[in-house]
């Protein structure tokens, strides 16, 4: 069973959730966990919960990068912070993955600064899960979109690489043979875009490893017509986070009316497939959290306000990605590629 | 009264749409309009509707620019088409503003090239309004996002001039003294998003002519933290179409769900303010269309798939733009600006 290094001090919620998550995941697995972070408050809270010690560790870390703190200067000078702390496990070989719930650009720049890079990848990727109508048999519900923030622009060769990674992680993770790849752009025309994405758009067409469907508009995020969406990161950013604040709205707009009567719940009802799909975006305990790609190791950014059960589920996550060997895969596409 | 070029040949649904919108836009008002297409076929068409024919003019026009033609060819090749003999009446003065539910990149092109720019402005924005919340009293229901795909990428400069061009509009269509404007950007911090959005947050910061409110993050679209949305047009053209793809889903749900029975419908009831605000999203007949910005002319761009009434909608808006000298509000605030 792999060794889960996790951030206990990173996120909105911590150390108690994460504490928590890590305490539940000993009960029901054999993943070995070490906490990284304040050790006598750890020790504390610990105490304070039902888990198995055979499956958890403690390591020490002095400092702590906050969720609001300037990711570059936070990752050159706190260098006993429990995120720089655990990366150095996953980076001695004393932990295989990484889970952090902290502060997302500082998660990016430890896993560029200190891990080793997938050889040829020139910038990690943050990537994110969300749900979307299906359209064959046997497709993923959720769709895989990056870069969601660890970049600002990007060129054609970097788009290609965020398309070869993604399109690996969601084969080893989603088990959909051939992943059908979009490049997220203004117009379906192969001619739109601009020089980056015209460029990106004509190179994808002719990559046998790829299964590149074209450019996708907006409203087709919402489709089943790509299972990964490429694109630069200021894009994917304001993408990801205007879907999780409609899915919020309209969450928010049925539970007020679920709570009026039996009547107004029966006609919710029928609404509640598709409210389902919608309530799970913003139901990050569901999710296991964004994997950063491009490192030789597994790295889960979970979500900054998860709950004790989203951090269990990240944690869970980054052991199957061990085991299923995801970076080797990607690895491997990002060399076939060239 | 103003009078009105209208491209009769382009949208979805031109020439019987546009024709039928301007017959009743003739009978409702005191607008002069020009119907600019085939000239047979227009007046037929006529023949077949009720309308005041003191108010509409036919110019004749022998070439058509279709919705999925290259618009860059097709405005340098088809001299003699709808659009480009609608543009050439405003540039002459025979027709004070432009409507056309045509091809949208000729229509950009066809303004850029062919009427004249407001002095200072280097790039024509379009300009499209969305439902969102209200946050005081007073303001809009309405959101203006610019630009949402005549440009694709910008330069600091240019989205400053987006910023006062659609500060200006915002003030003059809406009523509202002080629109607040904000930069959709990757995070709220003001080094966020890269140089050309860092330096337009560092400049906007410190124009007193615009009520600039800070970056704006995905999910804050939603919100009424800002009245105007400043953005690059790939930025703004995903983000626009995502949100009316947004809406048609929850739409549909929501109109399968009210077929059902009684108890569903009334159960819908309680949704009905904030479905009712996305259904608004994809009534393009409630809307008058998207401004395209930047020229001393006004040029209402309407849905491709605009209806007769939406065609009369835009036609109205436009008269309106006309009499509230838009475009003078505009040039003003940008000699202010310098």
């Amino acid at each position: 069973m792999p060794t889960i290094a996790v951030d206990a001090m990173g996120g909105d919620f911590a150390p108690d959730a994460i504490v928590q998550g890590v305490a539940a995941v000993s009960l029901s697995t054999e993943i070995q966990c070490i906490l990284v972070g304040n050790e006598n408050r750890l020790q504390k809270l610990l105490e304070g919960v039902t888990y198995n010690p055979e499956n958890i560790d403690i390591v020490n870390a002095t400092e702590v990068i906050g969720m609001a703190d300037d990711p570059k200067e936070a990752v050159r000078k706190r260098r006993d912070s429990s995120l720089l702390v655990a990366t150095r496990l996953v980076e001695s070989g004393r932990a295989a993955a990484l889970v952090t719930a902290g502060n997302t650009g500082a998660a990016v720049l430890a896993c560029a600064k200190h891990l080793p890079m997938i050889p040829g990848i020139r910038r990690v990727a943050l990537a994110s899960v969300y749900p979307r109508q299906v359209e064959y048999p046997g497709q993923d519900y959720l769709a895989l979109i990056l870069d969601v923030g660890a970049t600002i622009r990007s060129d054609a060769d970097e788009l290609i690489q965020f398309a070869v990674m993604g399109s690996a992680y969601a084969r080893r993770v989603s088990k959909v043979a051939a992943p059908r790849v979009g490049l997220l752009n203004m117009g379906r025309e192969d001619n739109k875009g601009g020089e980056a994405l015209v460029e990106a758009h004509r190179r994808l067409r002719s990559l046998q490893e790829v299964n590149f469907v074209g450019n996708l508009e907006g409203h087709e995020l919402l489709s089943g017509r790509a299972d990964v969406v490429v694109c630069e990161g200021l894009l994917g950013n304001v993408v990801l986070k205007l879907l999780e604040g409609l899915a919020e709205v309209v969450v928010e707009l049925t539970a007020a009316a679920a709570q009026r009567s039996f009547r107004w719940r029966a006609g919710l009802a029928m609404l509640s497939s598709g409210v389902g799909r919608l309530r799970e975006l913003t139901d990050y305990a569901s999710y296991g959290g964004a994997p950063i790609l491009g490192c030789q190791h597994v790295v889960i950014k979970a979500h900054g306000r998860s709950t004790a059960l989203a951090i269990g589920n990240a944690v869970k996550v980054a052991a199957k990605a061990v085991r299923d060997q995801v970076p080797q895969e990607i690895s491997a596409a990002v060399e076939k590629v060239g």
